[in-house]
């Protein structure tokens, strides 16, 4: 419930302090030692912020941080739904630690962390796989479900239902995420980052497309299919055909050492050979893992992007062509950087 | 996607800054002055707090805010989940503010903010009942589906489909949420805030809880039912008397000035003359509407609670019995304060 605080050393020792009903959820396998405190009680209210000071009292003494240059996150970020609600601590959480550590010096790590977060560890990577192959299973009864005179809502509902019925816990602790349906003119407005599924009836010819946010143990997907409804046509199989060779073409420069806007620029130049130019209207993709839909993580396949590809990062590469009024089609794969190119995390 | 600021003079003007894809979903019959922006594009790259530069300059110009006394929320808060991710500001916020302002006077508001938020116009509480009524749909289908040999998972994935296949667009622009189910033991943890359906076998006999915190329009609900798998048994019968009796002595107590920690008192006494006092582990109630699991929402239902019931105010009456190991059954309840009582809106 975002109600747990990490204190992490320079050497990568890791403390958590979080509340006692969410220590199961804690693996240990991560080697952090667990702070445990009880959120609430009968005998007094306690916010969530008064909740912290003892244990982070006690934590920051026992690690003897009165003196330490300590990095928190102050600049912005973008916070997945890890819950229906989340603790959002605002200033409250630097004003505690100086209050705690009035001689400690705090500076903004939150760049830092965003760097850090963008590469994942082969542990890391392999629940990202397990994140991306649960999903599949909302995919996968999509065809089935699409056709004219269905609702929007219907589609997103039986595509979710599937996905969440079909987890396997040996595989996956925790699982959720949402599954949006747009479909006709709607899957135009799906070019802006937020995503809605509508009442609206699918027609007879209509581009549908399926927008998947999963998340599997903490890690989540983004992706997305777009489906005819009924026989696709001429103008269709050709979107198709543009965005399925700027696909290939992003996945073939992918590789470390690579600048992340080159392979925006491959997929931008195969989208404007086929006449989509003005119609692929965002970056062909953004850092994916600890958040789902953040444009600004890294590294950001974008134009006017400076990172650089390293081993391990995960990020989305969705070529798409949008025309308003009329339809969207989009298609997004998750991707990690190999030492020699690009791991689909979605060959589906 | 929580990229948006609202400001509000004294006087109750509002305008709201907001990405321009989501206009459409800012109820112009709210009457706010709508500042749209463009959250990205392909020229250069612009995070969340830098897109708010220029519209919170010319905003703050136009209003004349530059001597201005500005309440800004500081403190903690429990942010509900509008999306799959949303944006934290941190301290890049009021950092900007300063920066554009650097002769205004800042304040926090948190606690101001809060109090408004615990009672309702008449206009949102008829959102709050929607909000409840298409929750129903979701618990309509229970009964079919609890029984033993099913999954929890799949438990709440029918439950979930059902609630969002039911959506009217004549009466909601917007709906989603989430649907728990927890039985035997697991059922016993849900007396923490957190709730979690897992991939348990729902046993003959098992206590089963299902939870639902779905959101209508902005506005949230927290409705906990809890069934039986087969008949139930005496000790079941007699948990469930229990609880009944003390929802309905919780009902009686609400009206305008009546304080909050005497409605949680009688709800207490009616559970430990039956036996279940040290069962009944977290407080009666809490607010809800803008957010939903928030223990802390006025008015806190709670025995140390210092808060008065008001008009409009809207929270859960959540009575309840947790045994370790076996179960817990909780009923749980939406009411508003009316003029001479409680209003509730979850009567199924």
């Amino acid at each position: 419930m975002g109600a747990s605080v990490a204190v992490i050393s320079a050497e990568g020792e890791a403390h958590v302090i979080l509340p006692e009903d969410e220590v199961e959820l804690a693996e240990p396998g991560s080697g952090a030692a667990l702070v445990p405190y009880k959120p609430s009680e009968l005998a007094r209210i306690t916010t969530p912020i008064e909740a912290l000071n003892d244990p982070l009292r006690m934590l920051t003494g026992q690690l003897g941080l009165a003196r330490a240059r300590i990095g928190i996150e102050l600049d912005q970020g973008m916070q997945p739904a890890s819950y229906v609600t989340s603790t959002d601590f605002r200033s409250s959480l630097p004003g505690l630690l100086q209050q705690l550590l009035p001689n400690a010096a705090f500076v903004d790590c939150s760049e830092v962390l965003e760097r850090m977060k963008a590469g994942k560890t082969p542990k890391e990577l392999e629940v990202m796989r397990q994140a991306a192959d649960i999903a599949a299973w909302g995919f996968a009864v999509a065809a089935d479900q699409i056709k004219a005179g269905k609702r929007e809502a219907e589609v997103a509902a039986a595509l979710h239902s599937a996905f969440q019925s079909s987890i396997q816990p040996e595989r996956v602790q925790r699982s959720y995420g949402s599954f949006f349906c747009m479909s006709g003119p709607n899957s135009a407005k799906a070019a802006a980052a937020y995503a809605r599924t509508r009442q609206r009836k699918i027609e007879e010819g209509d581009l549908v497309m399926i927008h998947a946010n999963t998340c599997a143990d903490g890690y989540w997907t983004d992706i997305t299919r777009t489906y005819t409804a009924g026989g696709s046509t001429a103008r269709q199989d050709a979107m198709r055909a543009a965005i399925t060779e700027a696909r290939s073409a992003a996945f073939a420069a992918i590789r470390p050492g690579a600048l992340a806007r080159d392979v925006d620029k491959v997929a931008r130049g195969v989208m404007a050979a086929h006449g989509f130019g003005d119609a692929f209207k965002h970056s062909t993709g953004h850092g994916v893992g600890f958040a789902a839909a953040n444009g600004n993580a890294l590294p950001r396949i974008h134009p006017q992007s400076t990172d650089v590809l390293e081993v391990g990062m995960t990020f989305n590469i969705e070529p798409a062509a949008y025309f308003d009024g009329y339809g969207g089609m989009r298609h997004c794969d998750m991707v990690a950087v190999t030492s020699n190119g690009a791991e689909v995390l979605t060959e589906f």
